[in-house]
């Protein structure tokens, strides 16, 4: 039984995995408990389905991550790495571009599908539904996600800006105004959007390109 | 005691309260219970607490409203007809203003001041958080708030753009600009910020007045 190999202290299980067997466990359990805390919340989560549905024992799962928030946390910390892995992606390379449109019409679209693509928009409402419980994940997530891409951003305007393509005030304004113009619209009716009347991808790149296009009228230099 | 006025079912409590007593119950559980959902969410609010808070016994809520869920929906009914109501006077008039401007940096404000004076953000929190419970309440939402303010200031856009005061192809796509441009990214920030974290009121209105100086920028036909 896997629970002998590793001590009651969940501590001590935040150390490498040597054994396959236990990566692989923490893997499948991540995993099932990622898509079951999304889908219920934290409240309704169950501990008996998440180790039903990942096919392991309640006691691995105890042993592995302690109890439900330990579980709820670790879990947490993978999706808001991967939320910033893509933060970071949206906007690589973006103030290096020599066309500001073409550059600022890639990053919409690209910004568009990061929201839109991937787990983005549940995890949102997991952790707006929680900012009582567990405000500290909710700060957390906003500053390593939204906030980055923000400031990612307003550092790329800032060399438009310099190289004298676009105009503007402040950089960070600008790119608050760039963020919502290509995802606002579309992000608040997905958040209150049950699956099925959730947004297409269609008209959520369609309102991407109105909004760069109506981005680029306040901001570009040239008109 | 209340109780043996009402009779159990609680169809029959729906209809108007003749009673003084009874009318100054409902008004005191709907307010308190208004500020517990909104603080502890669906499942973690607790009808012992709410009775205690209100000074009223745990069986006058029973017989007035029948159960947990549907003193929540109550309770939400009340809360959809508030933020109708403020969705219909934040643009009434709009489209009628002589000078753009001075009518849409008016309206700028009193769109800021709505959604952040309010409870509109923890109601926000409160419904995209039981979207899979209830995708119905937070559907209607929807529908009668956000959307309705956008469907108004779509109708006074298009206004303005009849009389050539703006020009613009869509004017459904340019009132959700005007609103993103407007509240979005403080919106963003609020519904993941707990209380003493929430933007103030200073910076919600300089970045109201941001987003309008960029909506004329974009949609003004002078420039």
């Amino acid at each position: 039984m896997q629970s002998r190999r590793w001590p009651d202290d969940p501590d001590a299980a935040r150390g490498p995995a040597t054994d396959p067997r236990v990566a692989r466990s923490r893997a499948v359990i991540v995993e099932t408990a990622s898509v079951h805390f999304l889908e219920h919340g934290y409240l309704a989560a169950n501990l008996d389905e998440i180790a039903h549905q990942a096919d392991v024992s309640k006691r691995t799962i105890y042993n592995l991550y302690g109890d439900k928030e330990r579980l709820f946390r670790a879990i947490l910390a993978e999706s808001l790495d991967t939320a910033e892995r893509y933060a970071e992606e949206v906007t690589s390379g973006l103030g290096d571009a020599d066309d500001v449109e073409v550059a600022l019409r890639a990053a919409g679209l690209r910004l568009a599908q990061a929201v839109f693509g991937g787990r983005v928009v549940p995890l949102r409402r997991l952790l707006i539904g929680e900012v009582a419980r567990f405000p500290d994940l909710a700060g957390e997530y906003y500053q390593r996600a939204p906030q980055r891409v923000m400031a990612s951003i307003a550092e790329a305007l800032a060399r438009f800006d310099e190289r004298g393509a676009l105009r503007m005030d402040d950089p960070v304004i600008a790119a608050e105004h760039f963020a919502f113009l290509v995802i606002g619209a579309s992000l608040d009716r997905a958040l209150f959007a049950s699956a099925e009347r959730a947004p297409m991808t269609g008209e959520v790149e369609a309102r991407a390109r109105a909004g760069v296009d109506t981005f680029l009228r306040a901001y570009e230099a040239s008109r």
